[in-house]
């Protein structure tokens, strides 16, 4: 399984993701699934894969071969262009490998996040579907995600607003959003890569990851399970009324 | 869908219940999921439902016209024992209704909590498969959910210890659990019925149902909203090492 998410507020951009992967319960190891591709002061990706780790290595290689060579995502001149462009890659790896695998009955499962920005634009972020076709983040919806997304999303629901919430704020989000993840689905897991992107600075300037016994992913995890039960010993008190005789 | 859930904990039990079903995105209803069967002062069972409505209404019935008769949950002598009658009822709704769902492609979908005590001995949860077998709470997994169970389960993960959690708190924790469900979900929602159960009350006592404009539930969802903003905002800010010259 795979945790990954893209938040998207009015300061840039702030993306997610685990590093496990597991062809069943025997079979655990460990990739990492965030990518970057840049071209300092002028173009930054990020880019989140879940799926099927060799169909997502395939996407990927193809990406950055093309990028190296000047072409594919160092040559559109937009962010939905770019979203198109990651699309026609996943079409073309799907060309190749799907009929073999719906064969066996294995389904083509490749979703990527694509998050970035070109020198003057907006920074932006999609995710593409295993059909190619990809969904912007708005500032309605300003977060994507990537994978085992439930255990992760009443977090997120709460606290990122387009307009309010800081990227330093999205970031402690995303990482508890991750944090809760690990804790009820195994097949999520460490380490966690973390990359915050600023608006305008067209690089990836802020990346960090964090394992299991790094000593700031436990600090912060053991503080906010402090916080989390002082914040719900603050609440009020339940008031009944008494239901001795009910017995609907 | 459905969501319910069960806490036990060295002071009693919890059980809290949504009231919605649905047959597809245009057929949503309001049914009540959570019931009760007691003898004041000698015994006090709380039970939710989850899945077909159309089964556990049969399931409920049998059980509370043996109940009236002084059979079935009446006469059993221990809660495990309590369990497997709840077991035998749906296995009898599965002899009578299976096969002709079957037939249609329809699954038998009908999972129980059966919470209570028996006088003289200890409150105890349970859940109880369509298969009629039962699962039992534990000191170490002291909750247990029905139906929609990802998004609201962190909270609780996070929240409650068998040895430590006051029946105030882990009501708290219920209803919390319950909100983020019905944020996130469409197909759970209000009203929610809340039990708490304090050992040797042998009656339900405290019963109450919030509706979504109960200004109780609407204090306690901004309470939190605003707490756990706080709680965020309180952890360390992450300290990155400067990436700019990473393009792995």
């Amino acid at each position: 399984m795979t945790y990954c998410l893209g938040i998207k507020t009015r300061w840039g951009l702030v993306l997610a993701s685990d590093s496990r992967s597991n062809a069943g319960l025997d079979q655990v190891s460990t990739f990492r699934k965030m990518h970057t591709l840049v071209l300092p002061g002028e173009r930054a990706f990020i880019l989140c894969t879940s799926g099927s780790v060799s169909l997502s290595q395939s996407v990927m290689t193809m990406l950055r071969q093309d990028f190296q060579a000047g072409h594919g995502l160092a040559e559109v001149d937009s962010l939905y262009a770019a979203a198109r462009c990651v699309g026609e890659q996943v079409r073309r790896v799907a060309a190749t490998d799907r009929e073999a695998l719906e064969r066996d009955h294995i389904s083509f499962n490749v979703h990527l996040l694509l998050a970035g920005q070109l020198r003057g634009q907006e920074p932006d972020l999609y995710m593409i579907y295993p059909q190619g076709n990809p969904l912007r983040a708005t500032r309605d919806s300003p977060y994507l995600q990537l994978g085992e997304a439930k255990y992760g999303r009443p977090i997120l629901d709460r606290g990122i607003r387009f307009d309010e919430t800081t990227l330093e704020e999205a970031a402690k989000y995303a990482l508890l959003s991750l944090d809760s993840t690990m804790r009820s689905n195994m097949t999520v897991g460490p380490p966690v890569d973390l990359v915050i992107y600023g608006a305008d600075e067209l690089k990836v300037r802020w990346h960090c990851r964090f394992g299991e016994a790094d000593p700031q992913w436990r600090t912060s995890h053991s503080l906010w399970d402090q916080a989390r039960r002082q914040a719900v010993q603050s609440l009020p008190e339940i008031r009944f009324a008494d239901a001795a005789d009910r017995q609907a």
